[in-house]
C-alpha cells in the first residue's frame, strides 16, 4: 500500500468521538441545555475553570501556515494539512493529546499572531509548525509574550532539544567536553537559532555559524542578516572569522547541518579535526550520504532519517514536552527545555550507532513529560 | 449528578482518537514523514484534496465569541467553551460528524471575519454560535461571500427553520393557511430576522414585527434601525402601524416570541384571535408559561424548554443540514434550508401537542440531510 492509498482509506488520520457512554435525554440535558449553562457561568467568572470542566486541559492546536513544510517548502495551508494531521496523531499516540489540526490561509505575521492569540480560549496549548523564518520567530516571541498557555514551535524547539541531547551523548561516547569542541552549525533557520542558544547553554564555547552568506559575523552587511541573525552573531564566532563553510570547518570536532543536502564533500571534511562527528540533518536529502561520511572517517553519523542509524527524530521530544507543559500549566520555559535535553539524553546508554533513545519508546516520553513537569 | 459535577468527571464532552488500527513503524511513514510529503503536494496542487485525504470532509469548526451564549448573554469566550464543546457532541451524535469548538478572544466583527475566513483549510464547513445581534449578521453574510465552504448560523438560520416547520404543522393542525393569518414576531434578533424572511418565503403577507422600540415601520428614527431592521423594514407592516407588542396583536393569529421571558399578559393575548398559536421561545423563562397561555385560550403553544410539549429545538435542525450541506459539499442556500424546513415538517403528523418530530429520532436528522443534500 501507498501513502495515498492509504489517506484515501482512512479519509483522516485522527477523529472526534463522544467521551459520553449512553448518553440518554438527561445526560444531555446536563451536558448542554439546561444544565450547562451552570458551567458555562462558572467558566465566565473563573476562565481557569474551563481546565476541570473542557477538555482545554489536555488538548492543543497545531498551527501551521504551510509556508515551509517538510523538506517540501512553501506549499501553503492545504498541501500543510495532512501533514498537521499526521502530527496530530503523534500527540495522541504519544501523549495522548487531543490534537487538532489547524492551518492557516495567511503567511502575515501579526494575522498568524493575532490569530493564534485568538483561539487561546479553546485550547490548553499551542504547537506551532513548518513555518518559515524568520517570521517564526517573531510570531513564538510574540506568542510567548501576550499568551499565557504553552506556545512552542516544534521546528524551532523541538528539533533542537533532540539535537543537543544527541549531540551531548555523541560527545559521551568519544570522551569528550562541550567546552573543548569547535562546532559549526550551517543554517540559520528554524532549528539553527535555538540548536545554538542550547549548545552554549550546554557549555559550547566554540561554535561557528554559517549560511548561505558565508560564516555569520558581526562585519557582515546589515542586509544579510535580520535581528535574529545580529543576536547570533553576538554570540557566536568570539574571534569574528569570516569565509565559507570550508573555511568554519577547520579544525572543527563536529558538524551540525540545518540546510540543504549533499553540500559536504570529502575534501571539506578532510578540512575537519580526526574523527569528526557529522550530523548531517537535511531532509530528505541529507548534506552528506552517512555511509559516505563514515568512509571519510567520522566517528559518528546522525540524519534526519530512519533508514539509517541515529535518526535526529523530533518525535523524540515533542510528545514528552508538550504534554508536561500542559500539565504544568506554564509557558515553556528555557529550564523545561534543557530538562528534556538531559532527560532524552539520559534515557539511553549512547553507543556511535545509537546516540538517541528509540523514539517508540513510550517510556522515553513519560521520562521527557517528567522531566518538564518538574522542571524549575 | 448535577451538571458540574458530570462535566468533572469528564473533563471534556469529545475527545480525538486515532483512525488507524495497530499502528506500526510502517504505517506511519506513510501517513507522517516521509510518506506524507506525496499527499501533503497533491493537497497544495489541488486543495479539493482535502476532501479525500484527510478528515476535513467531515469536519467543522463551531465558532462562538460568547457575546450571547444561551440566555445567559456575554460571557465571553471561556464561558462559551463548554456550551460549543456540548454542540460539538451534539454534531457528532446526531450527524457524526467531526466537530471541533472554537471561541474566540475577541468581538470584533472585523476580527471574527478575518479569523473564520483563516480557518477554510481545515474545515469543510462553519457552524457560527451564540454571537450576538445585529453583529451575527454582517459575519454570516460576509463570510458566505469571501469563503467557499458551508457558513451556517444556528442561532439565525437554525432555529427560523425549526420555528418555520413548528408553524407551518401548527397551520395543519388547525387548517389554516399562511396567507390567511396575521403573524407578529416579537424580538428581532439572530432568529427573528431569519424566521421573518422565511414566513415570507411560505406564504405569509400579514406579518408584523416588534422589538424594544415598538412597532418595526420605516417611520423610526434611523438610531433605532439598523441596516437589517430597514430590510425587515420594507417587507413587513405592510400598512405602516406603530405602536407596541399590545396593537400589534391585535387581531393575530399567531405570536413568535423570540425575546424575553414574561411578558405576554391575560390582557394582551385576550386582543389576538381566539385560540390563537403561541410559540413563546424565550429561555430559560418564555414569554407566557405555557400551561397559562392555554388557560387564555391558546390552541397551539411551543416554547424552547423540553418539559412543556412542542419544544423548538435547534437540534431538529442542525445535525442534518450540516451533515447535507458538508456532503453537497456547497455554501448553505435558501433552498436548502428551505427543503429542511419541509422536510422536518413532513416527518411527523402534527397534532396540538406535537407539531415537530422528536429530536431524538434518527430517522428525522436522515430526512433532514437527504433534503438538503439534494436541494436544487
Amino acid at each position: 500500500m501507498d501513502s495515498q492509498e492509504l489517506h484515501r482509506i482512512l479519509k483522516g488520520k485522527i477523529r472526534t468521538i463522544s467521551n459520553v457512554d449512553n448518553l440518554d435525554k438527561y445526560s444531555l440535558s446536563l451536558l448542554y441545555t439546561p444544565g450547562v449553562a451552570d458551567v458555562a457561568q462558572l467558566c465566565s467568572k473563573d476562565p481557569e475553570s474551563t481546565y476541570s470542566y473542557t477538555r482545554r486541559w489536555n488538548s492543543i492546536a497545531i498551527v501551521s501556515d504551510g509556508s515551509a513544510v517538510l523538506g517540501l517548502g512553501n506549499i501553503g495551508p492545504y498541501g500543510a494539512l495532512p501533514v498537521m494531521e499526521g502530527k496530530a496523531l503523534l500527540f495522541n499516540l504519544f501523549a495522548g493529546l487531543d490534537a487538532i489540526p489547524i492551518c492557516l490561509d495567511t503567511q502575515n505575521t501579526d494575522e498568524i499572531i493575532n490569530i493564534v492569540k485568538s483561539l487561546e480560549p479553546s485550547f490548553g496549548g499551542i504547537n506551532l509548525e513548518d513555518i518559515a523564518a524568520p517570521r517564526c520567530f517573531k510570531i513564538l516571541e510574540e506568542l510567548n509574550k501576550i499568551m499565557d498557555i504553552p506556545v512552542f514551535h516544534d521546528d524551532q524547539q523541538g528539533t533542537a532539544v533532540v539535537v543537543t541531547a544527541g549531540f551531548l551523548n555523541a560527545l559521551k561516547v568519544l570522551g569528550k567536553e562541550s567546552k573543548d569542541v569547535k562546532v559549526v552549525v550551517n543554517g540559520i533557520g528554524a532549528a539553527g537559532y535555538n540548536i545554538t542558544k542550547f549548545l552554549i547553554d550546554f557549555g559550547v564555547r566554540d561554535l561557528i555559524l554559517v549560511d548561505k552568506n558565508g560564516i555569520l559575523n558581526e562585519n557582515l552587511p546589515g542586509s544579510c542578516l535580520h535581528e535574529y541573525h545580529r543576536e547570533l552573531a553576538k554570540i557566536t564566532n568570539l574571534e569574528n572569522l569570516s569565509g565559507d563553510l570550508s573555511d568554519a570547518l577547520v579544525n572543527a570536532d563536529v558538524f551540525i547541518g540545518v540546510s540543504k543536502g549533499d553540500i559536504l564533500t570529502e575534501e571539506i571534511i578532510r578540512k575537519m579535526k580526526k574523527n569528526p562527528i557529522i550530523f548531517a540533518l537535511a531532509n530528505p536529502i541529507p548534506e552528506i550520504n552517512p555511509i559516505i561520511a563514515k568512509s571519510f572517517g567520522a566517528s559518528i553519523v546522525a540524519t534526519g532519517r530512519s533508514d539509517y542509524p541515529n535518526q535526529i527524530n523530533n518525535l523524540i521530544a515533542f510528545p514528552g514536552i508538550m504534554k508536561g507543559a500542559l500539565e504544568k500549566r506554564s509557558k515553556i520555559t528555557k529550564n523545561m527545555l534543557h530538562s528534556a535535553i538531559i532527560a532524552i539524553a539520559n534515557s539511553c546508554i549512547p553507543t556511535p550507532e545509537r546516540i538517541l533513545p528509540e523514539a517508540y519508546d513510550k517510556k522515553l516520553h513519560f521520562n521527557v513529560y517528567e522531566a518538564v513537569k518538574n522542571a524549575q
